[in-house]
Parts: C-alpha cells; structure tokens; sequence
C-alpha cells in the first residue's frame, strides 16, 4: 500500500511511464495499426463474435429437399474448452423450429397420475432449479463414417462430428413436478411431446425420468434459444439428443412405451443379425481429436498441441488414449477438470510434427470400463445402413502437406 | 430390445400412438396456436435468443458523455447457472472497442527476459492450452451502494451487479512463453499493455503472472469477442476486471511497478484514514441474490425459489447463509457443484413468500474463512468517496406488492 505522497516522491518511477506512450516502444508493425490511435466502436446489448471468425458457424444440411426437416451442425473444430456457444448448438429441425410466445405455452402432465396438472412458464420459473454440464449428441453422430465408404466423400471433423455440442443446462427436476402430480398403480413410462407442428414424441422410462431428466428452461446461462426448444425443452443426460423432446408441451404417464413415429421409424438400428434395437437410448463413450482434424491444413512442421473431446452417456470420462503413429503406440492425454458425469471432456497431447504423413487416433474409456471398438468391431453388430449409435475409433490422416483426412482403422 | 416382427403383432401398442395426432388429446389452447399447425423457420449459422427474450441485454452506459468511455452490465437477474453467454458478458471500455485484425496482431514479451519475443496469433494457437472456469468482476462493480445515498436512485439488480460476469476461459499459461522467454536478474513486475487506443496498461507481480495468468483466446468455446479483447487478453482468475489486459499486445518484465495512468488514477481506493490503496488486485468474497433481486416483482405469494451468486477472488466458496427476516436468522443456502475456484458458484434456498412486506440478504463466507461485511463495516475502511471493491452484503426489501427495492443493512 502506497499513498499519493510517495508516489509523487518516487520520480524515478514515475519517468518509467513515459515508455507507454504510442512510438517509443512500439514496433514499426504496431504503428501502422488503425487501432492503436483511434478510438474504437461502441458496444451493443448483444454481442456478436469477431468479423474475423466469420468462418465459424455451423454448417446447414437439407437432407430431405422440399421438407423443412434440418440440420444444423456445430464447428467443433474451432471449439476449445467443453462449452459450446448457445449460436452454435447443432440442431436437427424435424418440422422448423417453432417460435413459442411463452405466455401462450404450458406443460401438461396427465395419464397414470393422481391429479393431472398445467404449469405456465411463469410459474415453473419459480420452481428449485438444478445447474449441469452436459453433452447432447445426435443418434446419428458420425453416421456418415459407418456408411459411406471412405474414399467417397472429403468429409471434415465438422461434417463428421457436429452434431454435438455442450452446454451447462439449468431446469427443474422432472422428480419434483411428478412429486406433484403423484403417480398411479402401473406407471412405468411416460411419452413427452412436442409443441411443434412435427409432433415430435419419445416414450421414455420412467425411471430416467425420476433419476436425472430436467424440464430445461436456460442454456449457458440465458433462457433456452427457439432452435433448442424455447421455452422448455426435456433433458435427458446421455441420452440420444431427439429423446430431449424441445418446445416439451406434454408428458403422459403411461404403462408401456407407445412406438411413436420418432421410436419405430426414425431412431432404430437394424442389426447385422437381423431385428431391430428400439429405446438404444444411452450416447456410447465416444472421442474426437478436434486439432488437428479433418478439413484443416497444419501451417507447418513442430509443436503443436494435440486437442480432443471425449464424452459418454453412462458416466464420467475416465482416460483417452491417443496414438501418433496409426495405432502401434497408445499415450494416455490429460484431461481438463473438472471431468463431470455425461459431459464433453476436453483431453490433450503435446505433440511435435515431423512433417510426414501419420495417422493420428483417439480412443476414449469411461469409469465403467466401456471403450471404443475399431470400425469392423463396430459394424459386426449393426447392419450394413445402419446409421445410429456410431462410436468408433476415428483416424485423421496427415498428409506431408499438413492437409488433414479421414480415414478409417 | 424388440424386432420388427413383435413391434407390428403387437396391436395394442400400436393403436395407442392414436392419441399423438393432434385435436385428440389436445386442449383447446394448444388448438389455437400457430407452432402446432404450422412448419417452423430455417435455422441460421448463428443463433440468437428468442424474440420473446429481447428484454434480456446489457445495460449500457456513457458516464463521461463525448468520451468513448463506456460500459456494459450484464443482465444477472435474468441468468440462471453459472455461465454468462458470450453475447451478455459486461465490458468496461476505456476507448471504445477495438476490431483488430488477427493477422496483424502479435504479443511482444520483452524487458528482463533472456531473449525477447514475438508470437502471432497463428503460433499460440498451437501452444498447450488449459480451460477453467472464472467470474470477472469490475473493480467498481456495486460502487452505488458505496456513494449513493439509499433513496436517490431506484437501482435495479442490473445498476448494481452487472459489471459481473462468468465464463469457461481458455488459453496458454503465461508461465510457459516465460519459460521460453527465460527470465533476468532482478524480474519482479510485468507490464501488461493493450493494443487499443486507450494504451490500457497495467502492472502486475510476476508471482501471478506465473501463478495462474493466461492468455485467453477463448471465451465458451469460441474465439473471445471483440468486446473481450480478440484476438488475445491476459486473464488474472480473481483479480479486478481492468487487470485481465484486452486486446493484449505488450508485456515488459521489469522490477518493479511503473505507476500508469490505469493504476495511479482509477483503479485505487482513497481510505478514511487518508492515503491510497494502489494495487489492490484481489476481488473479495460477495454474493448477490438474483431472484428475486431489485426491479422484479414477484408475481403473487406462494413458493420461489430463492436463488444467486457468490465468488470470492481468493479461492472457492465454502458457504452462503440467506436470510428472508432481515437479519434475523439466517440458514444455509444449498451451492451448485461443481464449486470452482475464483468462479462463480450459484446458491439456493426455497422459500415461500407470505405476501407481507420482508428484506431478503446473503451473505458468502470463501474457503479462507473471509466473509462479506455490512456496509458500515465495509465503510469504515474507505473515504466516503471511495467506490471500488465494494463487497457489503446486499438488502433486497420486498414489498407488499411484490416489488423488490435496493436497501442497506
């Protein structure tokens, strides 16, 4: 602690400030800069990202021409940390995306109950809220690389990987809201749906119900975008992202899954040995190395850090392994913590590029010992167009030209 | 799982997806809504917030008119969890905002250094990252309740708390360019300067440099914004907003402090015993309760959650007591894990409002056993004019109509 009396006293220090006026320090480069001698903008109520990164946005698909189903895929290769930004979730729009007044939305809650009940968003604001960190994944994650053969397609790590994305989401307990409406004799099951015009509906166990599911009303802090299902939207933690049914307007307490459109057609694997698997819920564990990746060109041979995100929909993360050779030696990558349950885990690798062409590989293990298979592992279960629930191993290949590709192992 | 076969014998279950079409088991709200009956809109490479949200934005202010002095406050009341999005976070500008082109931008690390360097932005993209968890909170946050006498001004929680924000910052540990660097005889303090116009410069003990300062490149996942500081800031996790340098362009080793304007002008606390306290980096342990907090109204008697934030600059929250009596009692209000250091750490107690007029307090104790004081406490240390570093335990008073008002206690 000093006063002004010794600051004033100290000339010594007080000439050493001359060295931060503009010139006489700075480098020629520096002084060309218009923004060191102008006084920049104004700042507004929203921001917005750097024209500079105009580059990064997800990326927009139309797989069915004519229909408004769309999908809208996160840059993941330009994300670090575990956090994805609420304007650049991945999103798959079975109808649009319904733009909800919340003054004239409700959540019903009927069926096996005691006593149905309506809550308006005004009153489920006042509820206890829970706060966590968690992943949500498409189904179909990655489908292309269980079905499209590799030479096919340049696909990058955004193309790949990006219906993923991560997110500290906040809601009521589901458990609370059923607390109030009771429960009847046979209650096992409860169909949540949509208020969008796809009615889009899931049968969902009512045990994931009363264990983790919150009614969502705030993502990243703020309430949840239109595109995530303003004003609420279902979350299930680990679970294949169409199950958290957005614009959620109903659940119904049931004794037995009901088979709508969204279970029977969509979101069911065929299986290699015949038969189809209904209700495959739960996110497999599952990684990604995001830098370098597929669709990016390494600027040059040296240092450069090995980044990744690992995740599963049963539990904690509990190791990555990342192999720099193709797969004949495996190092174990660091883990950002803190490592949370059901949530994207950012691992790491120092790593020094030789310019020759390699192939980098991660593979993820969670706390219950699940790993990922290699692609012929992973397609021994699931028939040949099956496209759901793909986990496995992923390779990049690096060309000598720092030019990055997909491949298979 | 189930195959097709038992899927389409089984009836029953089939009939039972009758009642997804719509009018069936619809009410006849839900019937007259567009969103059910009609496709909704295209998603965009970059979302934004519902229109129905528009309310929720920065506060701006231009408190030396004609200057490019300005600030922005963060909309607390309306957040939920722990992470401020991108688009919210508050910004203190002492020259406007500065849009700088990345590839025209370098951090120079020179003074008492073995050997002085450059780093583009391209080279510290591929440095050893690490991603934590930190509130920034202004200096001169709740200065208000420091001069302002109770009656002249209806501030909102917003007015008095909204130079605090919370994000997942990533970027390069200083300690590693350092190491590069290699440091001389007699290195102590680093001089921070920003590339804006303002030559925003501060002088900060080499211990935190080394400790944990980085150079942040991200902000929840994506690149910082302008408004933060893109392409690069440093970040002090726990230390007044202006110390984590924007725009961050220069760093000086030298041995000691060099008095700029930034730390000899603003950012000092004139006491009441005379003399000035320069150099207080640290920010204190405060808690605010966000709802209900001043300028809401409580929409009738009955349950509401109780719910706010508390930080500490020395480390984590160990607990946050809440009182609904004025001071009477007070009970433990429950804390959001995963409890971070120097972040953000959101509490909550439920609570149900008799309709009758009350005041509302809490009151953060960190992991050092440090605890928030009343304002007359908070007083006695600072002259009367003294506005930074204010960390009083907050009065909200609730009247009997419902509206929150600013207090003392």
């Amino acid at each position: 602690m000093l006063n002004r009396r010794s600051f004033l006293k100290n000339s010594s220090l007080f000439a050493a400030t001359s060295f931060l006026l503009p010139g006489t320090a700075m480098s020629e480069q520096s002084k060309q800069v218009p923004w060191m001698y102008t006084a920049g903008k104004k700042d507004t109520p929203y921001g917005m990202p750097s024209l500079f990164e105009d580059h990064v946005k997800r990326s927009l698909s139309d797989p069915f021409p004519g229909s408004p189903f769309s999908i809208s895929q996160t840059p993941i290769q330009y994300q670090r940390g575990s956090i994805t930004p609420n304007g650049l979730h991945f999103g798959v729009h079975h109808n649009g995306i319904a733009d909800i007044d919340p003054a004239r939305h409700e959540l019903i809650i009927h069926g096996l109950v005691e006593k149905p009940l309506r809550f308006s968003i005004e009153s489920l604001l006042r509820y206890p809220m829970v706060s966590r960190v968690h992943f949500l994944e498409c189904g179909a994650n990655t489908a292309a690389n269980a079905i499209v053969p590799n030479e096919a397609a340049p696909l990058s790590c955004q193309d790949l990987y990006g219906q993923l994305s991560g997110a500290e989401w906040t809601g009521v307990p589901l458990k609370l809201l059923l607390e109030e409406t009771g429960l009847r004799h046979g209650a096992k099951w409860v169909i949540a749906e949509g208020a969008d015009s796809g009615n889009h509906a899931r049968s969902i166990p009512l045990s994931k119900i009363l264990d983790d599911a919150i009614v969502a009303l705030y993502q990243n802090g703020e309430r949840l975008r239109p595109a995530q299902g303003y004003p609420i939207r279902l979350f299930l933690p680990g679970w294949e992202g169409n199950t958290s049914v957005k614009w959620l307007h109903r659940l119904e307490v049931v004794d037995a899954p009901i088979f709508t459109k969204d279970e029977s057609g969509l979101y069911t694997e065929p299986l290699r040995e015949g038969g189809i698997e209904y209700f495959s819920f739960q996110m497999d564990v599952k990684s990604v190395i995001t830098q370098p990746s597929a669709g990016q060109i390494l600027s040059g041979k040296g240092f450069c850090e090995i980044s990744g995100l690992a995740w599963s929909g049963f539990g904690k993360v509990h190791k990555v392994e990342v192999s720099v050779d193709g797969g004949r030696r495996w190092t174990e990558a660091k883990l950002q913590g803190p490592v949370q349950s059901k949530s994207l885990t950012r691992f790491s690798l120092p790593w020094e590029w030789s310019g020759k062409e390699t192939t980098l590989l991660s593979r993820a293990t969670d706390e219950f010992g699940r790993t990922q298979p290699t692609r012929n592992e992973w397609k021994k279960r699931y028939a040949d167009f099956s496209i759901g629930h793909y986990n496995a191993v992923q390779a990049w290949r690096i060309a000598s030209s720092g030019e990055v590709h997909n491949d298979y192992v």
